[in-house]
């Protein structure tokens, strides 16, 4: 295969190598990064291994790419307006997760799955930039839980314990959520957000009438 | 190894068949079903493999006794008393899968993490029966939140989404539940129930002063 080949972008804009991140995330996700091959991997994306390995040097480096990209992202998702109240922070934290959750299953599926074993196949630093960004989201699930407590705007409460809840609540949902399901990403958001937030805002007016802080057109992915 | 001394109890009071399973599932959390062999079971449990087959038969034999272990426990964990609130109901549940968990973490973690690859181990009959338990999960979640809708007790919300966030929150947190942990599972079960109800509860008295429908001594686990 001529290096053009290898470099050029494939029928669906995709380049070669998002191409093979894609597909080894597929495998990955169905089969376990432990019981998936290279050779698995050339075969999928119909490349052959030498040209597999031109891109990505090992495995785990695949690995290391579908993690990071998943970790980027939630702490993106994550980014705040310091202005805004925190009901609405956390209606948008959570819309811009589940979001980004069903437009990607495959990758938050590997990312939950091979979680417990990637200081086995990461090197130290590999681990350290995971672990900050997860710090990361944490500490901005809680913050602004602490936010919303300072402020009079929600009740007193464990905002540790409660951004744990939080985070598997919505982090958790790549196990059932699906893109083209019965109800959209955006509607569970919504869900999700309206019943958490009536239980933590005081204020029985704004509880009743706009949980959210925000208006909110279910049809919409604004 | 003489046959009483293969079924004799151990000096923990577990049998040797206990035991062994202990250890599997310690192992299995640890580095993957995949990752661990039936000679990594037998060193650590200190038996040579002959008797280990004794045991089990196959390595997903035990895969499945952990299994059906896990999924008996949270079936048996929302056992439901049909008169009680849903509030009550869901308050109790949420304290027994967390005491639950908790009380073995490593059980829950092999459940989760496995679970994507069960198919490729278990019988068709074997995976009917964790898919069964598995369903009256999140049947019994979904009904009780229906029968608070129906009530008046709670507000209309979408019950199918709630259960699915509702376990996501509460069976997540074997990832971060810890047994001595700064906070109990019992204050945990406080914490999340008491966010939970207040969201779904619409009666603003019962709300304020009892949203979990029951008197907590946070220090009990009763």
């Amino acid at each position: 295969m001529s290096e053009s080949a290898v470099t050029s972008g494939t029928s669906n804009g995709m380049s070669r190598r998002e191409e093979l991140l894609a597909v080894a995330t597929k495998l990955f996700a169905a089969r376990g990064y432990h019981g998936t091959r290279m050779d698995d991997v050339a075969d999928a994306v119909g490349l052959n291994k030498a040209t597999v390995y031109h891109y990505y040097a090992s495995k785990s480096l695949i690995l290391y790419d579908i993690y990071k990209g998943a970790a980027d992202f939630t702490v993106d998702a994550l980014h705040d307006d310091p202005t805004a109240s925190a009901r609405e922070t956390i209606y948008h934290f959570t819309r811009r997760l589940l979001v980004g959750i069903a437009s990607d299953i495959e990758r938050a599926a590997v990312y939950f799955q091979e979680g417990p074993y990637i200081t086995e196949w990461f090197t130290e630093e590999q681990v350290a930039y995971i672990r900050e960004k997860e710090t990361q989201v944490y500490e901005h699930v809680r913050d602004v839980i602490d936010r919303g407590i300072a402020s009079g705007e929600f009740y007193a409460c464990d905002s540790h314990v409660l951004a744990l809840g939080y985070i598997g609540m919505t982090l958790g949902s790549y196990r059932w959520l699906r893109p083209h399901g019965r109800r959209t990403a955006q509607e569970i958001a919504v869900e999700f957000s309206t019943a958490l937030l009536r239980g933590l805002i005081r204020d029985e007016t704004v509880r009743e009438h706009s949980p959210l802080g925000v208006e909110v057109d279910a049809d919409t992915s604004a």
